[in-house]
């Protein structure tokens, strides 16, 4: 592990975007967001996730000179088409859109389809609490976990952002309809560990903390069991049948590596109903609130939704963000 | 139990309400929902929880006589007071509120403070159904469940409920933010029944399935563990921001029973930018395809989100709703 200063790393990712035929534009999007999801402590979805983009690029199922156009609009409604543009780029100019909407009508939503991975669900909702709005983010998948009580995939571990601006900066919570990703079962796998809590369960239909039992099943934890499955199946209807896109399973029809997804974007201007004074004592109120929550004995401490993000990005900036020597050297090589 | 027609609960609770002072209007809202219910398969949020509502109203703490006003409006957005009136008729005049704002915008939003419980969060994704609209509500409540990693009730077991009509009837997902009501832990308690999976942590912070466990504890599981905590605080916080109302830390300081909660009721008239057949094929592709699932040796089928109270709905009209004898005598006694 070395620690690289941000701007070395944007750069870096930068670079190599343009030698992609990406616009100076979209290579300044991309390359920051996913730098700043490592410098904020999400590292699956920043620098590490990297070299797999540029190849979704190579493959074609990214296309880097598309622009996302409006297809159907009425008032404060719109669904786009991002013609499998750059998932960042889309999900960016969408919210984008959203909020332009909210300060209109006090409520937007933008309904995208025909889209790529957005990386980081919460790269959308801190958009919205940048601009004092308050946002709903949702998004499908290919299909990677079973229905409840089912043993093949055939839903999403699709991600959901709730994100609210504050004086300490956005509350907000980013989470996938699995327990884990994929990618932490690998993580831990290699460094031969448990997951902390159940994680899926094994070819023999058991709850078990082993992920070598869950990736040989295909069976990860939906979050909360059947709840989870359930909320998932609803944020696939949603995101499809209002961007008029791919559901879960068009995606998992599609040939090749996942792509073309389906995603929706709602901004709250509720500072037009809400001043934010009063609207700030409220959070804050709960927030202190939570802080005074007696810990378990196996606590350290009790945190706001938020606040880790914030720390890690301090400590990041301040000692560079850390990253897998064979992970940065793959991305000097690509040329 | 006894089974005892629908028209009959609905006439028996609409009784007792006129004998507390609700009107007609009110009484036949209150009577139809709760009756329904306990028709669609959720006894816990309908008749069973009749007796509860009279006590709540001749505490004070459940108005009957007064009328949810509009504090602020922006567009497709508003806030309002429900001067704790009855929880479902606050809810579901909120709900309508919306409806309209989203047949002029495309989306609505209203905010409800000061109100009461609205029993089941799915009768108002029901209600934007009917009127060909998707819905996302959510609300607060008292603190009821520990923060991640904490001891004491801080945060609350809020409701959430996304809906979306279609062709075979609603598509619908109503969840709190605890993986069991404690209603469901005294149920199984009484049973001598363990929980399926584990239902909260013991006093010694270990992972239980035994429900007198989680009861001396106070500390039911949270949905997805961390994932739900966070959602839970997110959700507290929208209702809360939004309307200018009590935050599940503010319900706890009220005295006396919980009242005086947030409520957030997003209505999205889709159909004004997806036409209802382009949609409702997608909705038939995602929901045939989730039908198709494997099924694991455990389970009987798989079912789509809203079937159930579909068939509970059938079952109990035909053959009367089942009711719990002292629960029928409790509400017969009530003048």
């Amino acid at each position: 592990m070395i620690r690289i200063p941000f701007e070395d790393v944007r750069l870096e990712l930068r670079r190599v975007l343009l030698t992609r035929n990406c616009s100076e534009e979209k290579a300044d999007k991309v390359a920051h967001e996913m730098t700043r999801n490592s410098l904020e402590g999400v590292y699956t979805h920043g620098i590490n996730r990297f070299a797999r983009l540029v190849r979704n690029i190579e493959e074609g199922i990214v296309r880097v000179d598309v622009m996302l156009t409006v297809v159907n609009a009425f008032g404060a409604i719109e669904n786009c088409d991002g013609h499998l543009g750059l998932g960042i780029v889309n999900a960016s100019w969408a919210m984008d859109r959203s909020i332009r909407l909210a300060g209109q009508y006090g409520i937007g939503l933008v309904a995208l389809r025909n889209t790529n991975h957005w990386l980081r669900a919460a790269t959308y909702g801190y958009q919205a609490a940048e601009a004092g709005m308050a946002a709903i983010c949702f998004g499908n998948t290919m299909p990677n976990m079973p229905a409840w009580g089912a043993v093949d995939s055939r839903i999403g571990n699709n991600p959901m952002a709730l994100a609210f601006p504050g004086p300490r900066g956005a509350v907000i919570v980013d989470m996938a309809m699995s327990q884990f990703s994929y990618g932490a079962l690998e993580k831990a796998l290699l460094e031969g560990k448990q997951m902390p809590v159940d994680a899926g369960f094994d070819t023999q239909g058991r709850l078990t903390r082993e992920p070598a039992e869950v990736i040989a099943s295909g069976r990860p934890l939906q979050v909360g069991y059947w709840k989870g499955a359930r909320l998932s199946f609803l944020l696939d209807v949603f995101t499809s049948c209002i961007s008029l896109g791919n559901s879960v399973s068009a995606v998992g029809r599609l040939p090749g590596n996942e792509h073309g997804l389906s995603q929706v974007f709602i901004a709250i201007h509720y500072r037009s109903i809400a001043p934010e004074k009063e609207a700030d004592a409220i959070l804050e109120g709960a927030l202190l609130d939570l802080l005074r929550s007696e810990k378990d004995k196996d606590t350290d401490r009790i945190t706001w939704p938020g606040l880790r993000a914030i720390e890690t990005r301090e400590k990041n900036l301040a000692q560079g963000i850390p990253v897998d020597e064979r992970v940065w050297a793959e991305i000097r090589a690509l040329g």
